[in-house]
């Protein structure tokens, strides 16, 4: 099992404080912010044509957010994602929303198309949106129907395979059961609090936390990947755990960022629940 | 009483979890999507004009805040909003700092007279911005000369009683006391907490989950606004009984989507402390 | 020493509860809203060019954040600033980021040349760059080496001091050690957590506040300035001893409201660590 060079991971995020530029949506920004800060990493935000290229230049990965997507922020992601694939900075798209319209779907699309995009990471509606130019009923939430179980788990690890191979990527497909994979092999995960669908941003902050990670680990983008989603999920398992009778999806926030930051790369090792398929 | 009622609403927000499109403003954004998630709700936010027809349609409930106006997302309002009245959908409107800018005043005043407003929701100083064309001096909070106390809540309802009519929605116009009315009848809601002064997005929140009721509870908008403002009201009630000597606004606003996610219909119906005018 | 007059600076600002406007960033933003309530200002966002000059005009203050600018924005900026300056309105110049881009640098430099700007708040890579036109490559947080220690300090009051009699302004440099000067004086402030540099916006709040003060205790802006600076961080102290074993960045952020907002000011003149330069 890789759950060492998860460790190994999670400590050379710590020791180098990647500097992740994040281009992403206005409603879960600050929580991506804080969710960089406590797992060791540096944000900076900035969607300007004519700010992104030199914020990109001075950063080590470039993180593109469809969350609240417009012909403004669509130019700043094309920038940025040219001149990080110009530098062979690591880009990680998370395609918010992939399937709930004509738009999001499109400008996803045409990211994967023309950038070197290291890392999908979305859920496995948006996923499958991105694949199959499916529409989605449900938003930006996973739709019921594409829910992955011990059942059926290996047929979306097929499925986010070829995906991956197609598109030289590495796949994340989150939700109560995620999914990493890039063309030869996958993972699932069993980490991770049903609170993480009550609060706005899981999502989101997995995604900046992954820029963090195929920064310190570029050795391995995959175990990157794999590793922040165990993170993200191991988080929110201690932060499930901390949650008292009054507590809600308030108080769940705050403990996951706790989480985050307190989380130590032998934890990581130890409490993630990972199983090649 | 309507208390059974607003256990109902609840009940059925709970079961149906609606799928809310928000055009809100930056500063609270966040809060908004997670009240929505706390409430039982799940929120979308999209404000460019190519995406908001697309989200609308698949979306139950469009909540339009005008907190950070600018040219681009009135465009979405206006796009989104002949989408939500072509398909009957409820609109909630938020007129934040009507009164405080001309933009505000009038793009308030131009989204009520052209879209199939359901809701207007705001504090007393803006719906009487709206209602009346006045200027205010205290920006996005209430003028004090505006408050609604025991004395002249009967007033304040003949007031926004003739706004309804005049304008077809229902009307709430929050604050120490809450009033909620449309042409024929009024109520008053005398729950909620100070603090709830002394955080942002108090009130944007409340119109969020307005949205959401008003679909989840189709068959009478009044009942819907006023289960809004009881729950937020109730979970103001809450959240200040849990705060303890050192905790101030970052607390409270923790508590606060706690108490939201935490409420149950039959609380709601109990706590809620309301008055027919 | 002024502590006294820090006192009467968080009671007269207590008093007259100061509407600040502010063009800020949308990481932020929220927090930026809540640091003033919870201090006792009341916040306005708005940085539509069609809007910021009527909100400015019913305002005390005005904060320019330049944390994510564009075009939009940057003139917004320039509208409200040259409203503010003809109010005589005190102004704040937050320059996240300056050095990161030439977009930020210059843009913060165009600001300070054109507008009446009272006070400059930034990190010592920020305030170089404004003040040499170096170039950072550390983002939006303070390169290693620009830190501010017992032995540089004199050094750096030295330097802002020189800046601030070049702009007319008072100079804010935040770090570990604060340095607050006009032309003739400079303190430093040894309050202060570390974890201030765990989350995002510590220093966008602190930006904000100061605009508070500076309306508050418009008879000494350098005194408004120390005032911030102080209660920003002696509230970071407060913060940091209420932190748990569990805690992290996530109760740190609300720990640190929760103390602006319960901060008196025969506290903050007992608290304050201040020694002239």
């Amino acid at each position: 099992m890789e759950t060492k060079e998860l460790a190994q991971a999670l400590d050379n995020l710590r020791a180098t404080t990647p500097l992740v530029h994040n281009i992403t949506n206005y409603v879960t920004v600050n929580d991506c912010a804080n969710a960089l800060l406590a797992i060791g990493g540096s944000p900076i935000m900035s969607d300007d044509v004519d700010d992104v290229v030199d914020i990109t230049t001075i950063c080590g990965a470039l993180v593109l957010n469809i969350g609240t997507l417009n012909s403004h922020t669509i130019a700043g992601m094309k920038a940025a994602g040219a001149r990080a694939s110009e530098l062979g900075h690591p880009i990680v798209l998370d395609p918010v929303g992939a399937g709930a319209s004509r738009l999001r779907t499109e400008t996803a699309a045409a990211l994967l198309d023309t950038l070197a995009i290291s890392i999908v990471r979305g859920n496995v509606s948006e996923i499958k949106a991105l694949a199959l130019g499916a529409a989605s009923t449900r938003g930006v939430d996973a739709c019921p129907d594409d829910a992955v179980t011990r059942e059926n788990a290996s047929e979306v690890a097929r499925f986010c395979k070829e995906f991956a191979a197609r598109t030289g990527t590495v796949v994340a497909a989150t939700g109560t059961i995620d999914i990493v994979a890039d063309a030869n092999r996958a993972f699932a995960v069993f980490n991770g609090s049903a609170m993480q669908g009550r609060i706005t941003g899981a999502g989101c902050m997995l995604s900046s936390i992954t820029g963090a990670y195929a920064q310190a680990y570029a050795q391995d983008t995959l175990i990157a990947a794999l590793a922040a989603v165990a993170t993200t999920g191991v988080a929110g398992d201690v932060a499930e755990q901390r949650m008292g009778a009054e507590d809600g999806n308030g108080s769940f926030r705050t403990y996951l960022l706790d989480a985050l930051c307190n989380l130590q790369g032998a934890d990581l090792a130890a409490w993630a629940k990972i199983e090649e398929l």
